[in-house]
């Protein structure tokens, strides 16, 4: 697949081959700092916009208009597999996910059934077939990892603090271990289901799992991620495996598994690389807040990125979290030519 | 004064001085999980039962009732100076702290003015002083952190991402250092007031330094903190010096001051040591989230963490955040037990 793409910096990237400048995208670079998608979508429910795959076309490729990328997203929600299969999820306006009624013992477990992708989401692998029909960059597609979509479904709303999630691991470890075991599958048949209808690399979201301590990560979570990535390994495309906040994780999430390891903005590139090991791509590391101050921040905050970065195969650059809605756009543009400029080298 | 009270394992701890039982105290030790708390309080605004001293005195001993605990904290709230001064805070339940309208630029840094204990909130020293009449254990009195403090009147409201907070350190660097450095003397000055009064170990909360890069800490927030700890060096008393989320910070808030480093759940406590340096003394690191759970699964995590102090002079036994509203008192009754129990060893 890689030598049919114009554009295959990604997927060198991960696969740590030369490239002839980094490869950057961004979390959310389909979203509401672009003022055509703020027009576009309206006040229209995203799990809706999610069920049409001409809507998730249009909102995929606004980005790509306007600056560069070297990757596109699916434009989706980790959410997307969850209400296909009858979860009670709603997403609201500078909320994010809420479920009514969360799922807080065994007798939520029964709410959830495996996913048949081809029935209960038909849309995805649409919208994925007639946009790698158009693009000449990747097509990223992705799934929550099993914890953090487990965490949306156990909180029911946002939390600072993960308490509930937490209780149910401590209090019920049997059903916690359960629950994981079937989002796993359910993330498995989603993503499978991506990669087969076309997209070039998947990411997994493991969003909140830096809220765990390393034991508890290593006990109760790693064994269901670690079987995502084992099943999407025989698929040929290249993962990346991202959360916030897991400078005390970065060992274990890479031993869990993923061709890339995506991190946030905490750990300065290098150190977090050095932990990882560079035997692994990794993705990252602008703080995304950076963009909403003046350019000469940005500008100075990405260059060290990339100093820190020092041209190693195997650097995607990228922003620690998703772009913010604030964000100029004009930054975002900038950025990408700045990151393509700077780390321009001899065609491979 | 360590040699006035019957009680002084947490003073000889941060002293990292041989002690006959490793102290433990909790963050919210007085809070939401005691039924007698929630049967005071009631209703009423917090900040409004910070201003009686008799209530404060009150809500401060009901703990101690409750189990033989190595400290008490002064009841009160990191937002108590900053309303002293007239900016305009809620504490909404389940929520946190409230303002309207937040500070978002520099005609924000108008509304402060610097605090004068004596005037401005002299319930507080009050409450101190009849507490110390009382109390045969060490009183803790604290004090929000500059950037904290900053981080709630910028966000004015609860915030997963602090995109406000460092859209202006990033936008407007110059009135981010002097909000700061306005919120360091008010700091300092709500600290002193409580020494004065004879608290005999103040902790300074900087709850959200964990959302910063290393950089930004260092360059931004950190000769501010380092400035509070400087100023309260010469009142006598031991420092403790706490974050949440901050494993990739623990070096740098070490060097900005603390007689000991509060570390949250993330990090294990003695690899959280090591970085530190076992020239200063530790303070955690149980997830409180555990409490919510079984006793057998807080007793196993509670033996990793005190295994992993090893029984060396310094260590402060506590949570790494605050205790959760439906923590069971048992688990924490029986938590203070085991902790003593366990870590018992001649007297020193």
């Amino acid at each position: 697949m890689t030598g049919l793409l114009p554009n295959d910096r990604l997927l060198r990237a991960l696969r740590r081959r030369p490239v002839d400048s980094t490869p950057v995208w961004f979390m959310r670079q389909a979203g509401r700092s672009l003022p055509e998608y703020r027009a576009r979508r309206g006040d229209a429910d995203i799990l809706e916009t999610c069920r049409r795959p001409e809507e998730v076309v249009e909102l995929t490729l606004q980005p790509l208009r306007r600056m560069p990328l070297d990757a596109a997203i699916l434009f989706s929600d980790i959410m997307v597999p969850l209400h296909a299969i009858g979860v009670p999820i709603r997403i609201e306006a500078g909320r994010g996910p809420v479920i009514e009624p969360p799922l807080r013992d065994v007798s939520g477990l029964e709410r959830l059934r495996s996913l048949e992708p081809e029935t209960d989401e038909p849309y995805v692998a649409e919208a994925v077939r007639l946009l790698v029909k158009e693009l000449e960059i990747p097509l990223i597609g992705f799934a929550g990892a099993p914890f953090t979509l487990a965490s949306y479904l156990i909180e029911g709303g946002p939390s600072r603090t993960f308490g509930r999630t937490k209780a149910l691991l401590f209090k019920e470890p049997a059903v916690f271990d359960r629950l994981l075991g079937v989002l796993a599958d359910i993330v498995v048949a989603h993503l499978r289901a991506q990669v087969e209808a076309g997209v070039h690399v998947v990411q997994l979201f493991d969003s909140w799992a830096g809220v765990l301590d390393r034991d508890d990560y290593r006990d109760m979570v790693m064994p269901h991620t670690a079987r995502v990535f084992e099943a999407i390994a025989g698929l040929g495309v290249p993962a990346i495996h991202f959360g916030v906040g897991t400078s005390h994780l970065l060992d274990l999430m890479r031993d869990a598994g993923g061709d890339g390891i995506g991190v946030d903005h905490r750990l300065p590139l290098d150190d977090a690389w050095r932990v990882i090991g560079h035997d692994r791509a990794i993705q990252g590391n602008l703080d995304p807040a950076v963009l909403l101050g003046y350019w000469d921040a940005v500008e100075r905050k990405a260059e060290d990125v990339l100093a820190r970065a020092a041209l190693r195969d195997g650097h995607v650059f990228n922003l620690g979290h998703g772009v913010l809605p604030d964000t100029p756009v004009e930054h975002l543009q900038r950025l990408v030519d700045l990151v393509h400029a700077e780390t321009e080298r001899p065609a491979p």
